[in-house]
């Protein structure tokens, strides 16, 4: 393809880590002619979203949005919004999120405590209390859904312990918004930071974030000012809300487009109904996979619907058959991250990619390779 | 609207200070189903897209690509990577986009030096060369399409002061970009940010960005992290070059599908008849208005083709003449920003929105209004 040439991708099933697919709604919803960002039917499009944002995370917050960039943005503007030079922050960290956290919250000059676990384990609250113990940090924060580990984190325990220390409570729900329950108020989360290309099946490109009151305090309390001028919520807020909007950037208008539409099918299909609807799809990969020889990296209780871990066969040369996936059946599927690389797949099923028809896809065409071509996928063959 | 309801969106004719309106390929190119963001097939189209800006902005540059978020986020991405706490920047300013330069090199933990030229007027390179005397900052940044004014700021004079001093040369090219010539290389610029929505006419919400040499010498000297994660070079170069790509974040695939697109239609057209196209629909505005009575903030030597900032005739009531165009016109143009708010409007000839018929609309609307409603729009008359 010479850059000449006009688009031509195949019609890839994306089962990765996200992007998801995307309902055609929300892809014809793109191709509206565009409106100025301070267009009248533009703020009520943002006001929609806003309404739509509370009502999927459960929150009667306020200052509930969608930041213009994809979702470490969102994790960024949390962290530098609530966080200054010299402040102490504990983070959990079971995967490559939680570094990234821990990470950011360096660049924010202030001092990290870590709590780690094993990557495929959920984070103990019993060590988080231990850490929190003569310590008073200013927040919190712990990925909700471990998209390089596919772990889900209990969160009303850590929660709880967060408070207690007089701590914020941050979380990363880039992966689960959507896809599993989130009770922003009722677990009392002070900021959350989320994606629009995994379980919502919008295309990637916003971060859906909200604040409570406490978060507000905290960033009306601020004595010194925000490191990123884009990210810079006490400017933001007034593009978002209040009476006489102000500039601060051009929004992203056709995404958000797309973010309205995808809300609104979200909204439609019912969040109940959407959360069972990704536990069972996850339940038929997971007997089938099984059935087939994989395992799994987290314990049953602690794994996410929408995002499988699996333990690969030993003999499996693992990067051929994702490549066979792609090419010979458009599927995509995730490889390991760090550590994980080549000894674990994964497979998201989140939002518009969680059908049965893709479960059954994706069993079908590894099943098919695995009888018809054991040599071209066998390290044992291969190399011998 | 109720938030259930259909996306009901009016098909505005956009002439403010951008988006500007988009091409139907390029909206189209956005209803395509989306590849993963390390797709083999989405990593041609990242390839494409950094072939195209090469083109447009005249440049060989290596680091040419496209930053996930906003213009806004282009200016951050250019200073937090070039600049380190204790860094002295120089930052022409003359209007908004100036002034935000030095607020965002003042979060970087760099001093600022200031030159100051009256809004509607370019910086004087003298005064430049005065402010550089026995001083050697890491960079000169100036803005060479003022939105908040219709500026056009001559670039050679100070890259060459810039050079000579030793500093980095950097660029806002955000309403220029693709609207008149911008000669990267040969007008020694270091680093360069943009926008999509102005006169490229893609959605808003990515920024082109790059960085010469010198540029990335100074990036890897660094002595501190950047600031900030999301917008780090060190790391999303490595998704955008290279054998083998990293992951860094998930990319707007739907966005880039419609960059690429909005690139192929640039290059269809050819920079230098885009350019005279921009000119000549600029002299027709000029002269129609003049006519009704408008003037021009800017001489005419230093005057936007793609954003004509205009000065009101004294009883023109301007909120309630830009609220009929919108509503009954659907033609949106921009009003004045700071100290120049309810004395000019900012009008828009931008890319695609860069049409004779544009033009040709907007006087007449105006002339319909001035002549057969003079009483509403006039302010003796309506406060009499």
């Amino acid at each position: 393809m010479s850059y000449r040439d006009p688009l031509n991708t195949n019609t890839r099933i994306l089962m990765g880590p996200g992007p998801s697919n995307v309902h055609p709604r929300v892809l014809k919803a793109m191709s509206t002619p565009l409106v100025g960002h301070l267009d009248p039917q533009f703020l009520e499009v943002m006001d929609d979203i806003k309404v739509m944002l509370q009502k999927t995370l459960q929150t009667k917050n306020h200052l509930t949005f969608a930041v213009s960039a994809p979702g470490s943005a969102g994790m960024e503007t949390c962290l530098v919004n609530l966080l200054e030079p010299g402040d102490e922050a504990l983070v959990c960290v079971n995967g490559v999120f939680g570094n990234r956290i821990s990470d950011i919250v360096e660049r924010c000059g202030a001092k990290v405590v870590r709590v780690d676990a094993p990557w495929g384990e959920p984070v103990d609250p019993e060590q988080v209390k231990e850490a929190l113990r003569n310590r008073s940090p200013k927040l919190v924060a712990v990925v909700h859904a471990e998209t390089s580990t596919g772990v889900l984190q209990p969160l009303e325990p850590l929660s709880e312990l967060a408070h207690r220390a007089g701590a914020l409570f941050v979380v990363d729900a880039v992966t689960s918004f959507c896809g599993t329950e989130i009770k922003m108020d009722e677990w009392q989360i002070d900021a959350l930071y989320s994606g629009t290309q995994k379980c919502l099946s919008a295309p990637p490109g916003l971060s859906p974030v909200s604040f409570s009151e406490r978060a507000i305090k905290v960033l009306k309390e601020r004595k010194t000012r925000v490191q990123s001028w884009f990210l810079d919520l006490t400017m933001v807020k007034n593009y978002w809300q209040g009476a006489k909007r102000a500039y601060h950037h051009t929004a992203p208008v056709s995404a958000m487009f797309a973010l309205r539409e995808a809300l609104q099918l979200v909204m439609e299909e019912g969040l109940e109904k959407r959360f069972m609807r990704h536990k069972q799809n996850h339940e038929l990969l997971r007997d089938g996979l099984q059935a087939l020889g994989f395992g799994f990296l987290v314990k049953p209780e602690f794994r996410l619907p929408m995002l499988n871990s699996v333990v690969l066969p030993s003999w499996l040369e693992e990067v051929e058959v994702r490549k066979r996936l792609l090419e010979a059946y458009d599927i995509e599927i995730g490889g390991g991250l760090g550590d994980l690389a080549g000894k674990i797949w994964r497979i998201g099923l989140m939002g518009e990619s969680s059908t049965k028809n893709h479960v059954n896809m994706l069993l079908s065409a590894l099943k098919t390779m695995i009888e018809d071509s054991p040599s071209a996928i066998t390290k044992s063959l291969k190399h011998a």
